[in-house]
């Protein structure tokens, strides 16, 4: 855990007067200190992105599949550190965490988060763990949103970088649904204005966020594969509240257990960082950031991923190319959509592994 | 207004003692009584489906566009009939109706709806009118299930379908996104086990589930073109929960207008009523039932609709052909998604205007 005691100051105003981060780390670091990589997570993510604490858990970190011991991202060659983000709410400085100038939690006083201030903030943690240079740095949606900032903040001190299922700027269609997951949380009597006391907070708003955001991290394919019109029960469903449709339980399952791990308001500030996120800026070009780019650069899209499409994951290299650099983009074809890139993939785990040992 | 006295019994069970459909016509039935053309309805629509009541009138019915005097849809040569849908809460029967037999609006206690109920009842509109064949139905969306559902249910009244972004069946992704919208609204407080006084309900579940199904009716690249990341206003956006991007607050505007008009118990009713259409069955064979199809059938699906996709609108009339039947399906290349079919498009309607005049 990063306990920095120097205030923060936020890109868009605003400061704290500490913060912490929580990081997770797996592997060792060489003695050139030249193997270490940098995980960046999505939204509902977090630090912890591999193993087990114990053996009774349930679940190991989320990209357990891809990291570890002789994985893709192999954690017998690489120094591994999974990074919470600033903003978050698993031990990390957020919302939802005491502000020492009044003792109550911050909740809306929180400054204005951008993906910059979260990726600042890993700097500092990188740097207090006496780094000179990541190797790599991997992520997923949010996560390959700080991945390209890195490049462009720090292009000294990143050699590689591997950006999945993302985009350099949010699109309309997804700052409209995360409008509507934001609007379903302060609407829920439940949020109070951002004060609400913790684990009493807008569950039911962030219940029905999340169920709509999970569809769009499916696909239509995806969906019909995975679900169909498969019925709960015998009903034939003359109710008009109960679970009818398996995909309906599903969906109830996902967002009622976000509520018992995920903050409301964290939810709100990672979605407006990710609602801002926009490389291409006032001009335009996204050749006019990317041209600070000096890493190696791989991009993954995935076929059926339609939050952030293939398009968006390839205009991020054709930019880089036009400005000369070592850039690659692939595709994989899968019927998963956005969460793709979370999915057990062999030929996903090739471009990963081809790429970090280049 | 249809009054029927008589007891109106559903698919799924139970009946109520009489019922009310609303009804509005435009042109002039001709002595043959052979010109009749009845629009179905979607979702949100109602049975005013042309033109204003008075000069006043903001704006006109919401298919005025395609429906009028010279147009695809010539009221100079039609009997056009809107009809307002069983269940619905616009002067028809519904659940937002007061139960004859307790004095009190029907609520939850309104029988389970199907979109075959809802055609019976249009049936007995025809009956009503003296009518004993239709030249034509026609509708979009919810509009083309019930359009679909004519055919079936009444072959020998129908001589032409025409059925616009539409399916056979009610995907996986489209039920979880309605059942987003049922949660939205059941767990808003306001709607009371569905007992909330008219004008007081469930207002804030109503606007969400509004809000997030207007992006599925729209499409990315609709929403890119007509918002892309405008901003309302020179904040640059620091605040959480104000508007800051004009796709929000249009969408906003969009869910808070819908509550205006719109009774949540209604949106139950009618969300459901899609869910469970499925004319594939339980024999999973389209064939088996538009085999008794015996009108003219022109299927139009939308290049950009991804709610109710080419693919699906497409397996309609391929069956349709595999049972020998006259089916034609056409593809209107337009960016504006599910909601292309109610948008002025010359393309669309050279398509309506020649199947109808065929």
């Amino acid at each position: 855990m990063l306990k920095s005691a120097e205030p923060f100051t936020f890109e868009n105003g605003g400061s704290i007067p500490s913060f912490t981060l929580r990081y997770e780390t797996y592997g060792h670091l060489n003695d050139e200190k030249s193997n270490a990589i940098l995980i960046c997570h999505a939204i509902s993510g977090d630090h912890h992105c591999a193993g087990k604490y114990t053996d009774d858990d349930r679940k190991p970190g989320w990209w357990n599949n891809m990291i570890g011991p002789g994985k893709a991202i192999d954690t017998n060659r690489f120094y591994v550190i999974g990074s919470n983000c600033l903003g978050g709410c698993q031990g990390s400085t957020g919302p939802s965490s005491i502000d020492p100038l009044t003792g109550k939690p911050y909740g809306l006083n929180f400054p204005s988060l951008t993906i910059r201030d979260i990726v600042r903030a890993q700097n500092l943690l990188i740097e207090h763990l006496n780094l000179n240079v990541l190797y790599g740095v991997v992520g997923g949606s949010m996560g390959g949103m700080q991945v390209l900032q890195w490049a462009i903040e720090y292009p000294d001190k990143v050699q590689h970088i591997l950006s999945l299922a993302s985009a350099a700027r949010q699109s309309a269609q997804a700052i409209a649904f995360n409008e509507v997951g934001r609007c379903a949380i302060v609407q829920d009597p439940g949020w109070e204005e951002g004060n609400y006391v913790s684990g009493k907070g807008p569950n039911v708003g962030l219940s029905v966020a999340r169920m709509m955001a999970h569809i769009t991290y499916l696909s239509d394919k995806g969906m019909e594969i995975k679900f169909g019109r498969s019925r709960r029960n015998d009903s034939k469903g003359h109710h008009l509240t109960k679970v009818e449709f398996e995909v309906e339980g599903y969906l109830r399952y996902k967002g009622q257990s976000f509520t018992n791990r995920f903050d409301a308001n964290t939810y709100l500030y990672f979605s407006k960082a990710i609602d801002r996120f926009d490389l291409l800026g006032e001009t335009g070009k996204l050749e006019d950031v990317l041209s600070k780019v000096q890493a190696r650069t791989l991009v993954i899209g995935f076929t059926s991923d339609w939050l952030y499409t293939p398009r968006q994951n390839r205009e991020i290299v054709i930019a880089l190319l036009r400005c000369g650099k070592n850039a690659t983009y692939a595709e994989v074809d899968m019927d998963l959509g956005h969460d793709s890139f979370l999915i057990d993939s062999p030929e996903l785990y090739n471009f990963v592994r081809s790429f970090l040992n280049d």
